[in-house]
């Protein structure tokens, strides 16, 4: 509320003085271990105004830029006896205005939380098209774009409360970790239901919900031993937010001068920033481009820029009691600041999580990406990011399964991607996922057949990283890219709104059973997996599109087939000995049916179906 | 002549005594760095009688193995003061029979040879086609295969006497390096024009000559500043061979009981090599199954194969005054072994070149193979391997050049090879290629089309690294594998055999003149060119399907311009500004011509043409 009611004071100040129009971060915690704090008081000519802290808190640095409606002073939160303070602002002796600062205790144990790893299935939603948990907060007095669920690219409704509301429903799926794309506010004019151009990053969008409640639903999904994974964005704000509109520094952002309003749009090659052969200027655009008009392109080597971005990180773990970040757009960023970033945020919460989107196109350029990589070290890089998203498996899965087999087609695509896991230093903490809210929905693709998402699920979920998935795909939700833009692979999921024909959070189809079933009874069994979560892989090269490959260590063993021929396959058991030397039985983990196991047996594998055997 | 004598010997010796059947090598070297020598000596149950070496000459190891028709002595060069001793073979106190044995003069500076490097161009030919110098020699009676044009796959008669006749066609062409495919002894009963199953490493194939016009070849090529470059094969020897035919050791190949004469085919699944998910089962098919039925498996782990390999590999640089080798199928060795391998004859020779047939399908696996490799380091592994082959570029050419453009689709894949240049430790040492005589022609691909042709040319002319062309296709020669099978890739070249219709060594036919005069012209300016031996290069992102890249150092610049596109393209300068600035003129290479270069400036490309522009 305090900010709501700075920001409309932005608006009406006409008084003499300056005004503290806002204060961020709002507020702060004692006992972290960077006890410096850096905050941003804005208000206009507030440079030319004096800063003092009340309560005999010494500021240790105050920082005046171009722009003199900002000063950033630094604080040393060790060093602060009280858990609250004045922010005065004076015109010589007289007091112009002030603000409360609170240093907060922390969370018992808030350093060392718990993040997503091998152990989780990663749910992935676009909050605006799950489900509508409260239809008051649709549209917002305060914000542009009203509620309007008859155009594909508008907003429909959909909120915190509406995934508050069903979390049995993900939590029996099996998933264990939910990543929302952004929820901060997006006060752009238009197609803001996406997220990625905020406006505000201390402040949850209205039409989602508050603050309060985005931590409600971390708060229960960790009550039931799950995660809320934040979708973060360092490379872009969008054009409205309140800082773009008066910027502290020019160079606050990357502003091109032959642009209007500073714009050019990046090229997206995003290679150059390795590539020893690139040119500046398509490495300058790569990086200082804007990933599109509405998203100026922030400048993470300015100090105060980064300092911003982590400090703003870390407010919304503590704040939020999160589980996770995802970062968007992760090679646009300027590689050495993201490098402080990630540190800065591991350092504080050293088994926090953060999967970059990492959309390269070689296990190489991947690998660059992740902490500790040799790849990296080839240019003397190290990320310190932890995770990696597999965009190698992601961009062969959907024509591994639709080919037959030959030398370079089919399956042996599969086994080519897990050939160069020799590049990943940590191959548990890699996302494995066949879509996302940006490419064509798996079922589109393969047409609605429970078959091949079986197969696809089957490989996600029993190889090495996390899986992720995206909402609507377990009951069979198809959408087009090509077809339909970026809201046809979107839409909203059916019975997120009252009056909605069909409620799949309650029950499904005879249509949407194959899938939800499926999803749901695998998911269930990996939560339990050590070996899954932990264990070794040995592979297999695939002969007549059949793939087999096994997950082991030292007290478990399973056996996974997956077959894309067309046919039933039979498979002389004796080709995988080094597996299966002493198993005698192998349980289906789908149909709890047992196998006898032995050497001189042949295993029969339906035509398009997987086979997951816990082996005894 | 003495191993002629030998092998007969060989099939006549039914003496009661052993008698001294073969030595290898048969003669060696004083003054080598590394003065150890091992001499095999072969003779029915020689192992049962006692050796002794003549001059006083000391006998450091003796080594007898599994079968008693071989002993391997080891002797130290630098302790022998003679230039001949006797290697006697005893029976008690009788002398059976005596070796001379040879330490020669090494010729001067022959440690320090130049070997081929990113001044040279390599020119492939496949003796066997190209052209026949000898008629006399086209069959041999000690040959089982004899001569047959008209079999595509039979012994067509060309010989090194066809190469040293035509020296003048490939200095005059641009090629500074001659790279044969394989010329040793090839007596198996069919199919040996290729050469990879060979059956006595010591000794040219009689029906490409003697071992003393091989080394004439070389001379020759000396002269005119050329390198001979031998295909070597360490990976299998032929299923003829004499030791194959009685193995000194059953582990001197890989051998597998349950295949017919120990027989297994490869699964060429190579990523094994690096795969941490490889069964072992895959790996050890991969690595010991045998490339072909008629060619077995070598064991480099065994040391006295691996002995064998390295001394005959010394024996041929020292002997016929090499330039350089090529390794076939280098990633089905055992890499540890290759690794000493060719430790072995860099440090006998610190400029030799080696170039590894690395046909793996990723940069990063590729670079694996290259000496320094930090993709190599990431499994402790580092190969000795000065140069490998740039697999990746050539398999993204054929696409590059026929496809229309796309975000990942025409000259873009071109841009997206060089941007993993990173990942390799010495670039200069790339062989760069865009069909070999395992190919599709490049000419069937393009349908004979000049100008497809000269946009792939200029392209391996003026990137990074060691060109190879591949002999006819620069009078466009075609030839397409799945129609005709190798053989139609490796068509005769026309003017080789005496009553050709066309002699394209000494004229060329209107169609075959834009194909040789680009290529002639091209590869003769590239010569002096210090800037595209060890420039830098710098590209930019391909537009409207033309990819522009320059190489320059301190005092040299050149603008390479591809235009794939089916219409002329013109050019804003001023993007390639950081090259640009400062030059006023570009001379084409090619025709000459100049044209005045300003930032400001356009510039035209033909339609499918390129432009390589000296900048000054």
């Amino acid at each position: 509320m305090k900010n709501l009611i700075l920001t409309l004071s932005l608006f009406v100040s006409v008084s003499l003085f300056s005004q503290i129009q806002k204060v961020e971060p709002s507020f702060w915690w004692k006992g972290m271990k960077n006890p410096e704090l850096q905050i941003l008081v804005y208000g206009k000519n507030i440079a030319h105004q004096q800063i003092e802290l009340s309560n005999g808190v010494q500021i240790k640095d105050i920082k005046k830029v171009e722009n003199p409606n900002y000063v950033f002073i630094t604080i040393n939160t060790d060093e602060i006896n009280v858990s609250k303070f004045k922010i005065n602002l004076k015109d010589g002796k007289k007091l112009v205005n002030s603000y409360e600062y609170e240093l907060k205790v922390r969370n018992p144990n808030s350093a060392n939380r718990e993040s997503y790893t091998s152990k989780d299935v990663m749910y992935l939603i676009m909050p605006d098209r799950f489900a509508n948990g409260n239809p008051a907060n649709d549209s917002s007095k305060n914000l542009i774009e009203k509620s309007d669920r008859s155009n594909p690219n508008g907003r429909h409704g959909g909120d915190l409360r509406g995934i508050i509301n069903n979390l049995d429903y993900i939590e029996d799926l099996g998933a264990t970790a939910v990543w929302l794309t952004p929820v901060c506010e997006d006060n752009e004019p238009r197609t803001t239901y996406h997220g990625y151009a905020q406006t505000d990053l201390y402040k949850i969008d209205e039409r989602y919900g508050t603050n309060e409640e985005y931590r409600e639903l971390s708060q229960k999904l960790n009550q039931r031993g799950m995660k809320l994974v934040m979708d973060y964005v360092t490379n872009h704000w969008g054009a409205s937010h309140w800082m773009i509109r008066d910027l502290p520094e020019k160079s606050w952002i990357h502003w091109f001068d032959q642009g209007e309003n500073g714009f050019m749009r990046s090229n997206y090659k995003t290679t150059s920033q390795m590539d020893p052969n690139a040119s500046a200027i398509d490495r300058k655009l790569a990086l200082d481009g804007w990933f599109d008009s509405s998203m100026p392109d922030m400048n993470q080597k300015n100090p105060l820029v980064l300092k911003y971005l982590t400090q703003n990180a870390i407010w919304w773990i503590e704040y939020a009691e999160l589980g996770g970040f995802r970062v968007d757009t992760y090679p646009y960023n300027d590689k050495e600041a993201m490098a402080k970033w990630a540190k800065s945020i591991t350092d504080e919460y050293p088994n926090f999580n953060i999967v970059g989107e990492t959309w390269m196109y070689s296990a190489a350029d991947i690998s660059f990406w992740q902490k500790n990589s040799k790849v990296g070290e080839i240019l003397n890089y190290n990320s310190n990011l932890p995770s990696v998203m597999d965009f190698t498996l992601f961009s062969e899965m959907p024509k591994a399964f639709s080919e037959t087999d030959s030398w370079d087609k089919g399956l042996i695509r599969l086994y080519n991607v897990f050939t160069q896991d020799y590049l990943y230093p940590d191959l548990k903490n890699m996302l494995v996922f066949f879509e996302n809210h940006d490419t064509e929905r798996w079922n589109e693709i393969f047409n609605s057949d429970p078959k091949t998402y079986q197969l696809a699920l089957t490989l996600i979920a029993t190889t090495r990283g996390i899986p992720q998935i995206y909402y609507g795909t377990e009951i069979g939700m198809r959408g087009s890219k090509p077809k339909g833009g970026d809201a046809d692979i979107r839409r909203d999921f059916p019975g997120g709104w009252k009056g909605d024909s069909q409620n799949a959070f309650v029950s499904r189809t005879d249509e949407q059973k194959p899938f939800y079933d499926f999803t749901s009874k695998l998911l269930k069994w990996r939560k339990g997996k050590d070996v899954i979560h932990n264990g070794k892989m040995m592979h297999f090269i695939p002969e007549n599109n059949v793939y087999v490959y096994f997950r082991y260590h030292n007290s478990e063993k399973v056996m996974v087939v997956l077959n894309s021929n067309e046919k039933d396959q039979t498979l002389d058991l004796n080709r995988f000995s080094e597996m299966l030397q002493g198993v005698s039985t192998g349980k289906d983990v789908i149909t709890n049916k047992e196998f006898s196991i032995n050497l001189q047996n042949k295993l029969t594998v339906g035509a398009k179906s997987s086979l997951i055997l816990e082996l005894r």
